[in-house]
């Protein structure tokens, strides 16, 4: 295919002297380092305020990676230091696996330069310029080199450090002053530090706002920050455990375009195209890739020999047989319980009503890159109730703080008719209002960024369908915990009359008849006619326990047997669960209690304790029971669907059926499902 | 500066085997093109709808800065074809000056190359990207290279064609079938053939809008489209005559940072550190490079001994000194008449009540870089009342489709409180509501956009500032229609009783009591008090001749002289307006005309026709008088303080002071100057 001559360095041909030649001459390469120091705005370092917080950012976002991919628990220390009026000195360390010397000075002097953009995994990093082009604009801005220390692990190993400058017309690193020395107190890791133009502020969109919730969703690292007034913040690790690594995949043929197989086709190591399908592909075996054969009616041959209407024929193939969804251990999401402690900690002194269960989506791919939504909301308490609700909007595991306006997680939540919800929205679109706050989380092989800035996604119809999806899961969970709450204060006022009034009235009649006060409890069972479930539990911050009990009271007229079921945080649990009543627990935490025969208008209780940081995730009022039609049923859900476990068959038992007119729960929230798939999509791709 | 050696070849220290070497072995440069490649949101090709829409423009605006740059009235041809389903084939031909052979396969097929990114001047493409991404993308997609053909000017040029595809590995291209050939019937040009996957859409947001807008402000170029379904729509030319050419520049001092100044020391061809300052940069006279040296307190040296102090002290003087601002030939703003003339195109059938007089900001400075702000709005007829109204966003002659939510444009009219200027807005904040369309070009050396697609023009505080100052000169031209408007509905209630039923009346009971009816002239006179503009006008839209009248009716009690102002046209003025009254007109289309001595109860008429292209964009209701306190005119405006030809002195007579409520105008809307700096600016820069 390539062609013999280099025509691009030919003498000039006829024409002499026209415009053309004059035009000619300006033409020119432009160093990759020159046109972003030219265009620092689409790395978002668009003013002296953007330009500190991005460059801390870039750093702790390559810190966080570098360890992980050691499986090292992150250790981040984040110096902000003030030399004078807009001039800062920054400094961001890690305990990652370190950096070897030669390639120090192209990590941290070259654009366009990094190992992550080849791999189809998860990770923050990508693009091979964060680091880069935070000591390029460093330099412009003050004309001094960045200094960088590094040491890897093991005893022969030196530490090394070296200034560092890059030569933005060559986009090479200059290195000066490149020395080994003793780190003390050091096993491995990486220092970075660079002067530059700033201005540091506090509040909303700030370096401390960026590495709290950096923190929130990352609770394995620790990270410790001076600021420049001197203030030391530390974020303490809320959980040991490292998040389970993503690994290396194949692409998935899904997505793929006629250019990008005819590329592979052309470097393959494979023979032939059948052993390139299986072997450089994920996702196709044997059986697949005959059938791709067939379908496509390419014979199998030589990959030297394959054509582009070879590719054409494939790339139709691949549209139609099935493949099996890509794998997502490439995919690291971060989980129900950690988006929950995540929420938590962003509430901090305000105390919400209400956690909805967050959803994590099945992964899906979009350009043959694999993706995963994660959606949390909490709702209620504190919360300021006539402002628009929050958004944390995460990529990767990393919070974006611009651009909400261009990210399709907004654009999500705009599109969602949120007032069938119970929240408030003018016109059924836009952001809504409420005393809430929603988490979204994206995890992909590669962000579609909307520039290399990172700040928002771009509108991707696949991706804002997986948003809706899960939001509107979440939401359901919302609705269906402001109908319980009403439905509640409802039975509640019943309650009183009848627990309270009854017996007392019965109690002055029979006195004023001088007769024996008659047993009411059989009557009151058959006006309640429910089985009624009390949550309780109280958390003691220091020691980190949480107590949990619910006391169910049976207010039917006859004997009941049911099941309890509830979604623990499986790190704080511990034997305090093994009570009498107590079935078992799954390796989700989705734990089962079995209580046989508890007589008309007595109660039982189960409790438990749960220890640790994960404790105070778990809230009592999500908790289900089956075993009894659900209408009958009083602060507690029905087993949800998907819960994997079976519950106890209901009993239609001779419940009454003379129900009055609040037991509708949740029918009137269930029948948005069926354009959730449609909903978010803008655009074809 | 430079090191000796290159430590990034050296073997591997110690520590063999660790984590470290193991992720060092991943560590290697990324491509340009494969970064493009896997970010082809950012360049805005991130569906199959705006894979079309993005390629069309890309070559669109190379064709357009080609044959501006060689003084072409540029003449363009568009033709999307669909071939299957989503396959597309794409032609792009303009009448530019033509590449030479060997620059072809360069500007064509290989990404960060060009002519315009380090020139300091106006251009439509500065990356070096867009042409090359597209043909990449449709390489990508479809496996087929792309078809460039080109002739450059002279007798002895042959044209050439050849087939290019891109190896993104490389970033360089790859050409076949390169060979001469006789093109016949063209003398100088281009033409570029692409396969692509796509989805043609009409309407909003579509190829035929961008070319249409694109026609609109360059009205100089003529753009024929042939759409898939085989429709032509053609684009006349609306004028014959080029923008000024913009010029290239040397950087001004304003915002150059450290890093920069020591970069150009190092690499100017000047012996000395003033003979730099004086040649290499823009605005440095010998007296202000003497005054920086003494401020900065570094003494005239050889350039080679300047140091990173010297620069740190230079640029503190830059702050200091006073310094012309940047000169804006290197700038090419639309212009009031071509800007209204724009409007008019888009809104074909609806009529609108009102154009406000196009605002032209004087150029500002960010970063070094000159910028200029231009703004017009239309109001009322056939607009639709009810929704937002729309916004025309405009960088470089180039229409912005994409994108509203993060451009400084949206930013800077949401942040406005348009209630005072009577638009409806809700809380006075976000994108008002109302029949009115907003235009707003934003012309700069270096449009700092969101991201290499173009599609936003980031949040630059002084770039907002000065929107929002021209924003608000044409907004309150808008609020000063209003009024006029309400004011003359007003004084039309008060008339028609004073001069229908007065005199009926009078006559009436003249009749009843049997004498002569009495003379009412100065009775009225001196209720109505007024001189009364009334202006006419038609227009023949086949011929292109607008004429135009004014009625100047005389309804005070004494005799009265005056001037009439009004900004016309100039290209579609002639002889006609050389009547009796005309005194004179200026280059920029100012005229005024005297009228002297007219008796009280009379009226006297000027007229005049407007011939041509343009005769349409002049409004005959922005009419100025002067001679009388302003208070006392209908259907005229006060002349304004920026007219630069001296009005009448108004002769302070015995006009009545008996005034009613409506005579107050425009003074609620001038209180807004004062905080007109501030108000836009988010952050600082």
């Amino acid at each position: 295919m390539h062609s013999d001559k280099d025509i691009t360095k030919e003498p000039d041909e006829g024409g002499k002297g026209s415009i053309a030649h004059k035009l000619a001459e300006g033409q020119k390469e432009i160093s990759v380092a020159e046109f972003f120091e030219k265009n620092k705005q689409v790395l978002g370092f668009d003013s002296r305020t953007k330009t500190l917080i991005m460059g801390v950012k870039e750093a702790v976002d390559n810190s966080l990676d570098a360890c992980e991919e050691a499986d090292i628990l992150p250790e981040l220390y984040v110096k902000v230091e003030r030399i004078n009026e807009d001039d800062y000195n920054i400094i961001i360390e890690d305990n990652g696996p370190g950096i070897v010397h030669r390639m120090i000075p192209n990590v941290f002097g070259r654009l366009l330069y990094g190992s992550r953009f080849h791999a189809l995994r998860q990770s923050r990093g990508q693009q091979g310029i964060g680091i880069s082009a935070t000591i390029m604009f460093g330099n412009k801005e003050t004309g001094k080199p960045a200094h960088v220390m590094s040491k890897i692990e093991g005893t022969d190993a030196v530490a090394w450090r070296m200034n560092i400058m890059i030569d933005t017309k060559t986009n090479r690193p200059v290195v000066t002053n490149d020395e080994p020395f003793t780190w003390e107190g050091k096993d491995h890791g990486t220092r970075v530090e660079y002067c530059t133009k700033g201005r540091y502020i506090s509040g909303k969109q700030s370096i401390f706002e960026y590495l709290k919730n950096t923190a929130i969703v990352n609770p394995h690292a620790k990270i410790t920050f001076d600021d420049p007034e001197g203030k030391r913040y530390v974020f303490e690790r809320a959980t040991e455990t490292l998040p389970i690594r993503s690994k290396e995949i194949k692409p998935h043929p899904q997505g793929l375009e006629v250019g990008d197989l005819m590329k592979m086709v052309n470097s393959t190591q494979q023979k032939t195209l059948k052993a390139f399908l299986k072997n450089d592909l994920s996702r196709i075996t044997d059986r697949i890739a005959e059938e791709l054969l067939q379908v496509s009616g390419v014979k199998d041959k030589k990959v030297v020999t394959v054509t582009r209407e070879d590719c054409v024929a494939l790339v139709k193939a691949i549209g139609v047989v099935k493949i099996m969804a890509p794998q997502t251990d490439c995919l690291s999401p971060i989980g129900d319980t950690l988006i929950k402690k995540g929420l938590m900690h962003v509430l901090e002194g305000m105390r919400p009503d209400y956690y909805a269960q967050p959803v994590t989506r099945p992964p899906k791919a979009v350009n043959g890159n694999p993706f995963i939504v994660e959606a949390g909301i909490v709702y209620g308490g504190e919360l300021p109730a006539d402002k628009e609700v929050s958004i944390l909007r995460i990529a990767n595991r990393v919070p974006l703080l611009y651009q909400p306006g261009a990210c399709v997680i907004t654009e999500a939540i705009k599109g969602m008719d949120w007032r069938r919800y119970g929240l408030e929205q003018r016109g059924g679109s836009g952001v809504p209002f409420g005393p809430a706050i929603i988490l979204v989380h994206v995890a992909s092989t590669k962000i579609p960024f909307t520039s290399e800035g990172k700040e928002a996604i771009a509108n991707v119809g696949d991706i804002q369908s997986e948003i809706n999806l899960a939001l509107r899961l979440c939401a359901r969970n919302l609705k269906s915990h402001l109908n319980k709450k009403e439905k509640k204060h409802k039975t509640h006022a019943k309650f009183e009359i009848v627990q309270q009034i009854l017996p007392e009235m019965a109690e002055k009649s029979a006195k004023m008849l001088n007769r024996p006060i008659p047993d009411l409890s059989r009557t009151i069972s058959k006006i309640m006619n429910v089985v009624w479930v009390e949550p309780k539990s109280s958390y003691d911050s220091k020691a980190k326990v949480k107590k949990v009990m619910y006391n169910i009271y049976n207010y039917t007229r006859s004997e009941r047997s049911f099941r309890l079921h509830a979604q623990l945080p499986k790190e704080a649990v511990n034997e305090s669960l093994l009570t009498s009543y107590f079935m078992d627990m799954n390796d989700e935490g989705k734990a089962n209690w079995e209580v046989l025969n508890v007589p008309p208008f007595t109660s039982v209780s189960v409790s438990f304790d749960l220890i640790g940081d994960m404790a105070d995730t778990f809230s009592e009022s999500d908790i289900y029971l089956s075993g009894i039609n659900s209408t009958f049923v009083m602060g507690a859900g029905p087993l949800p669907g998907d819960w994997g476990i079976k519950g106890m068959d209901v009993t239609e038992s001779d419940m009454d059926s003379d129900l009055e007119e609040e037991e509708e729960e949740e029918s009137d929230t269930e029948e948005d499902d069926d354009d959730s798939g449609k909903g978010g999509a803008e655009d074809d791709e």
